[in-house]
């Protein structure tokens, strides 16, 4: 999958790219039940909620087929591999529950902060892509972006310890009001299979979720292997230090799984 | 204002009513204004997310003119004098702030449930009248609604005392997903000066806001003269234990208050 000209394009100025229906009904189906076994497990690279709800599970693609397959998909690597002229490495591959009626808030940053200060990222050449596992509505706490933020490079960033389970370096309140007064404030949403593609210095975050609605995602950050981090100072499983290239796997790689499966 | 049949069978049938652009712009600035106002007082009636920030200020009208007219408005009065077909009288006022970046969460519940529990409100013959004093968005904390729910009654309620500062009687995740189930959630959004009326019975609840946009709403309760509590256990700038039918003002009262203030 190569992104087109047009596309190219409103990346750079907005930010980010929404591609909906990205993953075929069967292709979802399989994720969907592949990250339910994956957060039923008690496994120390899957965080919880203050309340004891799983938060995010980290480096499945290292314990689950089904998300090694999708840390190599092609519909996700290949538009990185072109955006940044150059391989990538899996930095971090992630689901994030946001558990109906409990899902948590994520507060307002921007992702390069937090892999250049607890990394030691060098540059914001690294990309998260999210893949709705479930649909994203407008009431189950969406990824809330701020277009064209990604143009104010990395702001100041504070190390937010206090708010949620999951240590953040986050925006101040008059950053984020800056920011959202002069370019406000989208919520891509839509059917599972949605793929979501943001810039490293993109602002945004996400509300808590008080419906019966939940609302996985699956993150993968790939990095440029030029821009390999140096100073790790978080757990492997949540910034490896396996920097070997993605090589993409065929683009019906999970439907040959799901038949592999069923045979 | 007297509601056409339209909106009574709407009404009946989905538990809940919205009128957009119920008050003018003029009207709205001064509401605003006052609502700024009162939520920057320091006194007993003024409650505090955990954090600090106002949450909501009960018996605003007890204090301050301009909410003071709008308790007895008659495009909030007059419809629920019509729905009940009796006299009403001022259960609660109060100002919601839901302030930008921390409002927090309002649980799902029922309104009857806490009036009856709390204040020994025989039956569900009251109301909530929310009047939006900023424009509620899909993103900064709307009201969600379950239409229909309120014709299952009052529902099982348990005591919340820990999720908020407010104490509230709220309905369990079983309940919530079985009515949502049924009848989904709808978010009526739309600029200030909206005005929703829904059943005392209807579910409901809001999450958190944390966009840089406030998202302050007037509630006033009415309720029926016949049904005035019997076993208040609240404070009584919470549950009013004033009884007198509320004589409503004239349609342009707030725009004469306007005029007055400016002379």
């Amino acid at each position: 999958m190569q992104l087109t000209p047009q596309q190219l394009k409103d990346f750079d100025e907005l930010g980010y790219l929404f591609m909906p229906e990205c993953f075929n009904a069967e292709e979802v189906a399989l994720l969907k039940q592949e990250a339910s076994n994956v957060l039923a497990q008690q496994r120390p690279e899957i965080w919880r909620e203050k309340n004891g709800a799983p938060r995010t599970a980290f480096a499945a693609h290292t314990y689950n087929d089904a998300c090694n397959i999708l840390a190599s998909h092609p519909r996700l690597v290949k538009p990185l591999q072109q955006l940044f002229g150059e391989d990538v490495y899996v930095h971090q591959f992630k689901i994030n529950a946001k558990a109906a009626f409990t899902g948590e808030v994520w507060q307002w940053h921007q992702d390069f902060p937090t892999w250049h200060a607890d990394d030691g990222m060098p540059d914001a050449r690294a990309m998260n892509i999210a893949v709705f596992l479930d649909e994203v509505m407008p009431i189950n706490g969406p990824l809330m972006l701020v277009p064209r933020s990604h143009k104010a490079g990395a702001l100041k960033s504070e190390h937010d310890l206090e708010t949620t389970s999951y240590p953040l370096w986050t925006l101040d309140q008059p950053t984020v009001t800056e920011m959202v007064e002069k370019n406000g404030i989208v919520t891509p949403t839509g059917r599972a299979g949605g793929v979501l593609m943001f810039h490293a210095n993109l602002v945004h975050g996400s509300a808590g979720n008080i419906t019966p609605y939940p609302r996985r995602i699956v993150y993968l950050t790939l990095n440029s292997v030029s821009n390999a981090i140096a100073k790790p100072t978080r757990p492997e499983f949540i910034a490896h230090r396996d920097f070997t290239p993605v090589k993409p796997v065929a683009d019906d790689a999970l439907q040959r799984y799901i038949g592999k499966k069923a045979a």
